[in-house]
Order: structure tokens, then C-alpha cells, then sequence
């Protein structure tokens, strides 16, 4: 399968970019960074290798003509930052660029499309139990003509191509029995947190009680941190050959509060960024989400704001929103992130600063993380 | 975890049973089968496992009861069959009884429950997709109270207990990647046999040019024969250390037309037994049901046949289905069937006489299952 050569953008680690008083690190590569264009380039050789193994069992037509169509319906089509940042790092790690071309970059991007499947099993099924109606500008899968639930069992068959890929690729790496482990334990780890937030925030009852810091953070870590932010950096280390306990111990220490200062701020977004910038409308307080802002709120109210909250959260009702929303104004909640944004950023900044490069992890892997989250607005 | 002794059942293969003119295999031993009650006592050991493997990470105790829920509900209640066939045939090579109070019984009962894991998994789902309103005599897990489509995250999580248990108890084993593998393409198999079913016999939309008995077979060997005969058997294999891949070809050679078999039988039994015997009423008519019946039907019907075929098939209308009968009557079905049966189980005494025992398989493996279908009544 070859590729022809693709232009490249370039972005750079500048520095004294950062807004803290801490010390910046230093910009120490001028790494080009992959494109959309060049990993979906080797999505038709994984294509023709699940298409392959499906024929080797006589799969009729009609079922192997839905499979593909629901790969490409569920597994293409997002910005794939998961997937891309697998090659992204482990081009890093290497310090040398991956020809789009080559069997190296096949190998990096085919992990990274393997976290796009996990992601995709993930959505098919959310989109089910959250009654989505689109997903990506199109309807979910299951709302697709002629789909229905069928799409629980095609969510099934995405996880299940993970494992296919791995064995057909990596059945020789010297890790493969630990990449298959990493995948079903951050697989149950995703679902634990997927559990934990459907019976926390059911969109349909309303119980402020049920809300902690600590099921937030559960949620969080849980159903986000580990196969976002986790996941692609231990596979490229695996890539590497760079996978030692300790290296995959500073990835955990360091990607999973990033994980959780992530999702803060996603949650921070969705409340008080402006529409126009963030590109879409936040729908969190009329759905009942357990999120960063209701929690802090929680534990700044008096009794009587309590009482506010219970009688507006998590109702489909643009006044009772707007209620919720002048209560986390009057609590200054907008200026509380602000100063926990730059506490946990700084407190990320120490450890990276801390990392021990002497088994191959690079400190740069963790600021190229950082950098596209600190102070984004959308 | 202690388990007093149970009184068990004997069951003997007795010589002379069978119908056929063919030499029949000569009982070999008066090897006990184990109890449902015995499978069952280990099952509070394997809750103990999951339920500590989710303490580790920190599951809120809301989430955890709900998951301890889920597992009783959907992973015990059965009969269990597939799990205790792991024993029973891990006995048989091992040519000794495994004391249910000791290790040895609970490791190998512990594959037979990854079984019943991985079949609450597909049952799970599956009554989602079929919109089933009870399983073994209780609401479907999705209709209990309070579940609703959550039950989609509860059957991944059945499927994921598998390999935590997998990687807890088996992690030493030499073939533990191995047995992992196993699980991960038999799932696949048993996936795409769902799919090809739920694309071929859609319960609201009859299109008999739809059917064929190449499918019939996909189906049947895919959805069934692959987890239901096949992988029991393996793991037994892999249990004792005989899993060696000649071993495991003839398991497939044997169990595989074995399990077909086993589902024409049942197609044969929906429509002709008993239902006091079968103590069901069949439904594969109005359901329809690409079953062996309607397959075999098609290729024996008449122009007028088949219209009559293509006009009742598949209605959820008695009077239809009882035109339907009256035509496989007309085409001698029952008796066609009797007669293949005996062809299919002489074929099968056939493979079985032919098992090489040299590495640590036996025929009596094979003649026991076949014990258990050959001339049921339900």
C-alpha cells in the first residue's frame, strides 16, 4: 500500500508562550506534526485487512457490505486528535519525522486508529443511551435508514476490529500480550466511568445529592482521561519500545490530572464561553450533568441558593438555565476556575519538569499535550 | 473460599444406545459429571474478584452494587451448560474428578464462567435488539426496573469481566495470550453470526430471497456452534495443557458440524415436538426465522409453494403459521429431517472413531456431547 508524500504543517513549541510566572520550557524541536489528510490515508489498508479476515470466514455479502459501511460511518469522520496524537508522539520520542509513505507510519497511525475504533464503540453505544440525534453534523448510527439497535451489535464488531488489527500487526512485538492488555483495561476502565455517570446524572431525575467533587472526578478520569490522554501516549511508548513501568507510571501521573483539568475546562466552556467561539450552544445544566461547575457550586452555596438549584438544574427550560447561570455568577465561579486553571496548570508544569528522561520519555511529549489545552477557547 | 463436597450425579455412556448400525464406542468410564450446584458455588469467589477489581480503582459504591447487580442478574440463573461442559471435559482428559472444594475445580470452572460471561454479554444485548420481554422466566435485564438502556454498558461490562478474571487467574499459564485470542475470536465469530442473522431474518420485514442454507450454515456456525461447542472444549484443552494446535483442529472438525446439527435439531423440535415435552411454544415462523425448516422448504417447494410460503411466512398470525406447518407437512419435512439426522449423526460417530487420542484428546469428549443431542426430545 503506498501513499504519495503529503505536505505537512508545521507548528512549533514556541517559547514564552506560556502565561504563568514559571519558567517556560524551552522550544526543542521543530517536529512536524501529522495531518488529518495523511492518517486517514492508511485507513483503506486497515479497511482491506478487516475486509480480509471477514472473507476468510465466508462472510456473505450483505453482512460484510454493513460492516464496511458501518466502520466508515463511525470510525471516520471526527478530528481523530486521539489517533493522531499517537503518531504525533511517537514521532517525537523517535525525534525523527514519519514518511506518511512508510510501513513505520502505518504502524504508529494503525494504533492510533485503534484508540478511533475504542472511541467509536464508545459513541455508537452513548449515542443509544443518551437518545442523541447527531453525531459529527449526521445522524447517529442508530437513527441511520435501517439501522435501529442492529447498531449495538456493529458497536460490538468496532471494539472487536481492535483486537483483529493488534493480532494481524502486532503479534510479533514484544509487548503485544501488554498493548492487549492496556486495551481491555482502559476499555473497562471507560465503562466503569460510563456506568458511573449514567446513574449519577440520569437526564430524567434530577437529585443534586447524588453529585460529589469525588464522582466528578471518578467520572472523569474514568470515562475520558484514561483512553484520551493516556492511552495514545502509552501506545506510542509501546510503539517506541520505550514502555518501562516507570515511563508509563509518569504518563499516569501526569495525563490523567491533565485529563481531569481538561474536562474542568470543558466544563467551564460550555457554561460561560461565548457560543460564536466554542462553536456550539452548552446544554450541560438543562442536562442534568454532573459537571465541575455544579459541583463547585455545591459547595459554595448558602441554603437558600441550594434551594435555587435543586428547583433549576437539569430542567429543559431556558429561564431555569438561566437562573443556574446567575447563581454560578454570583458565586464567581468564572474567576474561581480562572485561579484553579492557573493552579493546575502549574502544578502540570512541575511535573513535568520533574520527568526522567533517561528511559525515553521526553518532557516535550507532555508540553505539546499541554499547550493545546492551556487557555483555549473552544 | 471453601466448598463442602457435593453429592454428584453419575452419568454412564452407555454402550448400545445408539440407533445407528455402526459400531458404538464402548463406555469407558463412570466419570462424574459435576452439579449446577457445585459450577455454582464458585461463582461468590469470581463476584469477590470483580468486586475487589473495581474497590482498586475507587468505583463509587453506587456503581459497584449496580455492577454486582448486573452479574447476578444476567451471569447466573441458567443452566449453565457451556460452563459446566468445561468441567466435565476437563475430567474426562484429566481422567480423574476435580474435587469442587479445591483449586483445580475452581480454575476450571473459572473458564466454564467466562462462558456464561460471555454468553450474559450476548443475551444481554441480543433481547435489546430482538425486543425480548423475558429471559429464563424474568423480566429482560433492559426492562427491570430502572435499567433501561443502560443495560447496553452493563453487557460491556460483562464482556470486559472476562478478561480481568482472564488476567488475574491465567496471567502464569503458558498459553494464557493464547486463551485470551480465543475469547477475542469467538466473539468476533459469534458477532458476525448476530449480524449476518439480524440482516437476514429482520423480524418486520420478510423477503424469503433473503434465505439460504449457505447462510443458514454461516449463521448457525457463527452465532452458536463457535462459543456454544467449540470453545468449551478448547478451553478444557488449554486447561489441561493439550491444547496443541492438531488437538484443536479436530475439536473444530467435530464440534463444528456438531453444533449445526445441534441447531437443525432445535429448528426441527420448534415446529414438530411436543411443547408440553419441549415445554416451549415455537416461534421460528412468526418470528421469521431463517431457520433449517423454511431453508429446506425453499428448496423443495413448487411455484405455488412457495407462494403460499412467501404469503404466510414470517406473520404473527396463527392462522398463517399454521398454513406454513401444513406445507412442511406436505413436504415431508419431519421425515426428511429424521433421515438427515441419521446421516449427520453417522458422519459424526465417523470423525469421532477417526480422533487421534495421541495427544491427550479423547473420542469420549465428543461421544458425551453427542449423548447429550442425539434423539432429545427437548
Amino acid at each position: 500500500m503506498a501513499s504519495s508524500p503529503v505536505k505537512r504543517k508545521y507548528t512549533v513549541v514556541e517559547p514564552g508562550s506560556h502565561a504563568t510566572g514559571q519558567e517556560n520550557p524551552e522550544a526543542r524541536s521543530k517536529r512536524p506534526t501529522t495531518t488529518l489528510k495523511e492518517f486517514e490515508s492508511v485507513w483503506p489498508r486497515i479497511m482491506g485487512d478487516l475486509g480480509a479476515h471477514c472473507r476468510q470466514y465466508k462472510l456473505p455479502k450483505q453482512s460484510l457490505d454493513w460492516f464496511v459501511q458501518s466502520l466508515n460511518y463511525n470510525a471516520v469522520g471526527g478530528k481523530c486528535n486521539r489517533g493522531m496524537s499517537v503518531v504525533d508522539t511517537a514521532s517525537l520520542l523517535l525525534d525523527k519525522t514519519l514518511d506518511p509513505a512508510s510501513e513505520d507510519y502505518f504502524r504508529a497511525a494503525l494504533l492510533g486508529w485503534m484508540i478511533e475504533l475504542l472511541q467509536a464503540f464508545f459513541l455508537v453505544s452513548d449515542d443509544i443511551m443518551d437518545s442523541s440525534k447527531t453525531r459529527r453534523g449526521s445522524p447517529c448510527w442508530y437513527l441511520a435508514p435501517n439501522v435501529g439497535m442492529i447498531a449495538i451489535n456493529d458497536a460490538f464488531m468496532l471494539e472487536a476490529s481492535i483486537y483483529v488489527l493488534l493480532k494481524k500487526h502486532y503479534r510479533q512485538h514484544e509487548n503485544y500480550i501488554d498493548m492487549v492488555e492496556l486495551f481491555h483495561e482502559v476499555t473497562f476502565q471507560t465503562e466503569l466511568g460510563q456506568a458511573c455517570d449514567l446513574l449519577t446524572a440520569p437526564e430524567d431525575h434530577v437529585d443534586l445529592n447524588n453529585f460529589s467533587l469525588e464522582k466528578f472526578t471518578f467520572i472523569v478520569i474514568f470515562k475520558t482521561a484514561y483512553y484520551s490522554f493516556y492511552l495514545p501516549v502509552a501506545l506510542a511508548l509501546y510503539y517506541v519500545g520505550a514502555a518501562t513501568p516507570k515511563n508509563l507510571q509518569t504518563c499516569l501521573d501526569i495525563l490523567i490530572p491533565m485529563g481531569e483539568y481538561f474536562q474542568a475546562q470543558d466544563d467551564y466552556l460550555d457554561a460561560f464561553a461565548d457560543p460564536e467561539v466554542l462553536g456550539k450552544i452548552g446544554t450541560d445544566i438543562q442536562d442534568n450533568k454532573c459537571s465541575w461547575l455544579v459541583n463547585q457550586a455545591l459547595r459554595k452555596v448558602s441554603p437558600e441558593q441550594r434551594k435555587l438549584l435543586e428547583e433549576n438544574y437539569g430542567r429543559k427550560d431556558a429561564e431555569k438555565e438561566a437562573k443556574v447561570k446567575g447563581l454560578y455568577h454570583d458565586l464567581k465561579l468564572a474567576e474561581f476556575y480562572q485561579q484553579w486553571e492557573e493552579e493546575r496548570v502549574a502544578d502540570l508544569r512541575k511535573r513535568i519538569d520533574q520527568v526522567d528522561e533517561s528511559e525515553g520519555l521526553k518532557k516535550e511529549v507532555f508540553e505539546v499535550f499541554l499547550k493545546k489545552i492551556y487557555k483555549r477557547s473552544k
